[in-house]
């Protein structure tokens, strides 16, 4: 199960802190809908190597416009809408600094990990079972 | 079929116009989510009255309200996440001035309505129906 999908299964408090997480620097959309690619990229290392990270940059937009043709031969209509425009402003925000790009996604990706671990500890799982009861 | 399903029925170069309307003064998600209450409204009339402007501002808040509880029941965090935002991105632009979101809104249904209109004239639509053959 992915990262993304783990952080699914948690309480609304703890969901909380993931969705704000999330804005225009990296939006939503794209962790959703990218979770498996974006979860098997080296950010950490993108965010001090210039090469990588415009590798990245530019994978990313590619995997972006892929999943607009998925919802292009869907009809989605809402969704084709949002992912124009996330893909426009990823490339004013991220086109002359893909380091940064790569330095907000490790961040978000770590955070989340961290979100993760509070619920695996052995005494803060247990408090979350007893406060799902 | 509500004026928003029309529109969906369209080519892609007609679809384009329609997607052109759509930012962050009246997000598509609104307009999609809310289809059947929004053009059930009178935004002319509510665009030259404050009174009515600011029931419907209120009212709109309170539509968005319940959508979120349907997301959040069927578990659809990204869009939970969407509208959340979106409820306060429109609180800080209109709350002051619902006039404004009135006209808008009013804005958008009628071109939504003129671009239907040049499918539904006869030539027009004689030429849409050859370009899809």
């Amino acid at each position: 199960m992915s990262q993304w999908h783990q952080l699914h299964q948690l309480d609304t408090q703890l969901l909380e802190k993931v969705d704000q997480l999330y804005d225009d620097t990296f939006p939503m959309e794209v962790r959703q809908f990218l979770a498996h690619w974006l979860e098997h990229q080296d950010w950490d290392l993108a965010s001090n190597n210039d090469s990588l990270a415009t590798l990245l940059f530019h994978n990313l937009l590619k995997q972006i416009d892929d999943q607009y043709s998925r919802f292009f031969l869907e009809k989605n209509f809402l969704l084709q809408h949002n992912l124009k425009r996330i893909k426009q402003n990823l490339q004013v925000q991220y086109l002359d600094n893909p380091l940064h790009m790569a330095s907000v996604i490790a961040n978000c990706l770590k955070e989340e990990r961290r979100i993760l671990t509070t619920v695996n500890t052995p005494e803060q799982g247990l408090e979350e079972k007893l406060l799902q009861n």
